[in-house]
């Protein structure tokens, strides 16, 4: 018999394979409130952030690791769920054909506005659309590097609880705030209390270099093929525009982000 | 009958489809020299930039386009070839569900060392074992946002002519120049003639901003997980630092490339 909150798993038609199997899918994810991470690294930095998964799911044959050890111990004594199974059902929750030896499974952070505490940070993400859940992660990942609090995510962007976002984000996931809302309650919200919001812009814009940034600074990113919406653009206190050497007349949507957030924190430094 | 030029594919198990549908795979790819590229904007992109596909696939049902009737007119008359099939064998031949429209079967660029013209441009963007297909297709990208003149490949890097790279690269995969070289072969290169070799790099480096770079600038990013060996950031003219405030140590590989692409756009601007 297993131990208090171990289990072992040897059937692919385990119903809590199924229900971790369908965590991959987004109607599901949003229904069970919970989302998946990978690998040892990743949970380490869940961790080392305060925030445990609910259920570590670890595959036999897996090499010794302190870090794991360590992480098992956490997730028993915060009374969770340890489960041993099989590299191929590990492989069949997390839908890689080499998974790593360990995924998680967590509760989804709150994403309401009333999350967002705008004073804590100098510089915040914005994103309108934003439609791959690899380009969300990377963002986020930017995001800790420059020292923003968090990424909101305005009208209807990618999952951020997506297995593509949380493994782009490299971590971020768990230290980026993050929220979800349509673009007429961010407005309201936004002008509620000090915030600067600031577009890439191709229309009436200054060079992105030395522009009048302020803090804080909310940097906004539109849509991968159609950019922003030109009334949120209007809405924006400054636009800015970055040089184009080349055909093209547009950034992929996180590098544009990134570009600009390194030189918001360069001014606001 | 077709006109001259001209085919209709009806059958999945067309000679044609198969070995079009093969070029989706790197093996194939490389032993036939061709690739795939998707869409009009895309293959509007090459045109313009002087470059015709060998073959244009057209699905029925298309809507007219004046660009597409343009671009159907001058593969004829390059001696291309213009193949009409179905929205189901374009689907098998892209890999795509919702393919586009048009898709082209194009010849590989020349990558050695020689096709790479240093002093056609001040920046040049360098990726060692780049991994990511996405990542190396945003690299050109934002190569082509910078004025950079191309992408040098060191070592066992992601395919160029991949149809995810294609894809990310937005059109730049015609207009930057590609290289594929081994290190010790890229090296002697170099130093064959002005250049300066730059890293992002935490080992003994500068801070990115205001560091003083120099045309040609070929700046240096490492693999996605292991970033770059001792031995080749020993190897850089200069090392450089991008700020990290949060809990990483780094970003991803195309974000700090365009940082610091951009920094040097500025530099030497």
């Amino acid at each position: 018999m297993d131990a208090p909150g171990r289990r072992t798993i040897t059937g692919f038609s385990n119903p809590t394979v199924k229900a971790l199997r369908a965590l991959r899918d987004k109607k599901h994810r949003q229904r069970d409130g919970r989302f998946l991470a990978e690998g040892l690294r990743l949970l380490t930095d869940a961790r080392e952030s305060g925030i445990l998964p609910q259920m570590l799911v670890m595959a036999e044959g897996r090499e010794q690791h302190a870090l794991l050890d360590a992480l098992e111990a956490d997730v028993l004594a915060s009374g969770g769920e340890v489960i041993e199974t099989s590299p191929d059902i590990l492989a069949k929750i997390t839908g890689k054909d080499n998974p790593q030896a360990v995924a998680g499974v967590f509760q989804q952070m709150a994403t309401d506005l009333a999350s967002i505490d705008r004073g804590s940070a100098e510089i915040w993400l914005v994103a309108q659309a934003l439609r791959d859940p690899g380009n969300l992660g990377t963002m986020l990942r930017t995001g800790d590097a420059v020292g923003a609090g968090g990424l909101i995510l305005i009208d209807d962007c990618a999952d951020p609880f997506s297995v593509e976002a949380v493994r782009a984000s490299m971590g971020a996931i768990f230290t980026q705030a993050i929220a979800q809302a349509r673009w007429d309650e961010f407005l309201p919200w936004l002008r509620s209390g000090p915030g600067q919001l600031v577009a890439a812009s191709l229309r009436d814009a200054v060079p992105y270099r030395g522009a009048p940034y302020s803090a804080p600074c909310f940097i906004l990113i539109g849509n991968e093929s159609r950019g922003l919406p030109e009334e949120y653009e209007a809405a924006c206190d400054l636009r800015v525009t970055m040089p184009m050497r080349g055909r093209a007349d547009s950034l992929n949507a996180a590098i544009a982000a990134a570009v600009l957030a390194y030189e918001v924190l360069d001014s606001l430094g």
